[in-house]
């Protein structure tokens, strides 16, 4: 799997940063795969453009490996369908770790997995398929992240936390120790998380603005 | 003190990640001390159990360091007692830093602080005994923090931030800069905090949920 | 540029943390310009001192790159009128990276553009001049960052953020995609931010305390 060449499916902003580590990790890319052809993009320099789905069909599926690199946004469905869409082809996805993220070797990545920069996995956490652990996002030990998560930039989940499948945990959100969130959960971007969240679908706005301050004792 | 065998003390996902980062350090780790034996843990494979403080003091006080690897968590003492009880016999604790930690050599460690991977201690800053700097916590020039804290997972503390003793601030919580924060004190996961909190035992809470944004001109 | 000698103007917690680095990277560091002499700090340890403005005037232009070390707080000016000052009498600016910064070489950094340690900037992303990209703090893909901007400490800019010149993010401050922020805004410490700021001035003050939580369904 290590030697294979890799065919990069997206080319947006979330494209750029895993074409950035997979040239920092010296693999082949054989093709960026997207509707519109990216314009102005150093990152993209010298790379093949397919504008179909199709276009990759033409490739042996033993011979390559797809990255998924089309972003995650709440509401948005693209990522997870090209996820299946291709495994049920028989295509495998290439789980991607950034250089400069720090990962145990006592975690667990499955497959498709996207490590970011400057993100954090402590021991013992185990990550689901295809989830993005974004730039800075920190995991602390003992976490079980679902399948198709977003975790996004600079989120800190503590120790055994638990997620669902489809979960999206917004930027620079928190999440406390011994947390479990359901499938299909959205996270606002910088909410904190200290209870758990049992049926899916329930949102958390972001705190913006100002706040009363209340103090309290315990 | 270098080469010397550590007897880790405490068996749960904050002992897993100080053992990883131990083991990436090359130390020699000579049993893990914990009142359940734990399962299925990778990360502790090949260290002798005991089950018992007792156990420690049958290792030569000289010729050991311990790791004092229980969890900090608000309103509960295990981990500074046990730093306590093995200070009185004569016991030195190892000071852990992890190979991924950013640490300024401006800075200054007491006697086993622990700093924990992605986390990041600038110039001029100084570090209490036995405290935990956790996974991402930034810690800014200029802080100086007591013992026995708890900078928990993502905190972030602005420059010539002060804290007393057994001070805990949770998960993601941000301070500005030249704040104080009194012994005993508790800031709470995802707070921030722009004013010195002068007496112990005050509590915030995290911000969690939909709040609603008010502009201001200063 | 890469060997010219450098002098640093400033002598508080910012200038330390810069001196920090500029030692890493085995710079010449020919002097430290500040109105008090600093005392007991091991990091400008050697350096020679000067008293006043005037006395970096008595360095060849051509021969030296200076190191805007003061600080950047909200409603200060003080580094801005440095930069300023001295580029009208030809001066240049050396950029500082931390060489514990995770930089994309698909990024661009103007001159004297400051990153500091364990700060992240992704893909294609454009930081303007004399900017401080603070500790930890990330800086998504495909983001414009305007001049003189203080990004502090902890914050997370997700993909497609903009910047006008002499915004100030608090330290550990979120902002969302595609938001854009006017110039001289400031964004408060812990604050998120999830809609464009389109007039200059305003303010948000940083969450603090017990918020009620609310659920809702988008």
């Amino acid at each position: 799997m290590l030697n294979k060449p890799v065919l990069v499916i997206g080319a947006g902003g979330h494209a750029a940063v895993l074409v950035d580590i997979l040239r920092q990790l010296n693999r082949t890319i054989i093709g960026l795969v997207a509707r519109e052809k990216p314009k102005d993009n150093l990152v993209f320099d010298g790379i093949p453009y397919y504008a179909s789905d199709d276009d990759v069909l033409t490739f042996d599926k033993n011979e390559i490996l797809l990255v998924n690199a089309i972003g995650s946004l709440p509401g948005r469905t693209a990522r997870t369908k090209v996820q299946q869409q291709f495994k049920n082809a028989g295509y495998q996805f290439i789980t991607v770790v950034s250089p400069h993220a720090i990962v145990s070797q006592y975690s667990r990545l499955a497959e498709g997995v996207q490590v970011m920069p400057g993100a954090i996995i402590n021991a013992n956490s185990i990550i689901g398929e295809g989830t993005i652990i974004n730039s800075g996002a920190i995991i602390e030990h003992d976490c079980i992240i679902g399948a198709d998560n977003h975790i996004a930039p600079g989120v800190t989940l503590s120790g055994f936390v638990k997620t669902g499948d489809r979960v999206h945990i917004g930027t620079g959100a928190n999440v406390i120790q011994n947390i479990s969130i359901a499938t299909d959960t959205l996270i606002a971007a910088g909410a904190t998380l200290n209870r758990t969240i049992e049926k899916p679908d329930q949102v958390f706005y972001p705190a913006i603005g100002l706040l009363t301050s209340k103090r309290n004792t315990l």
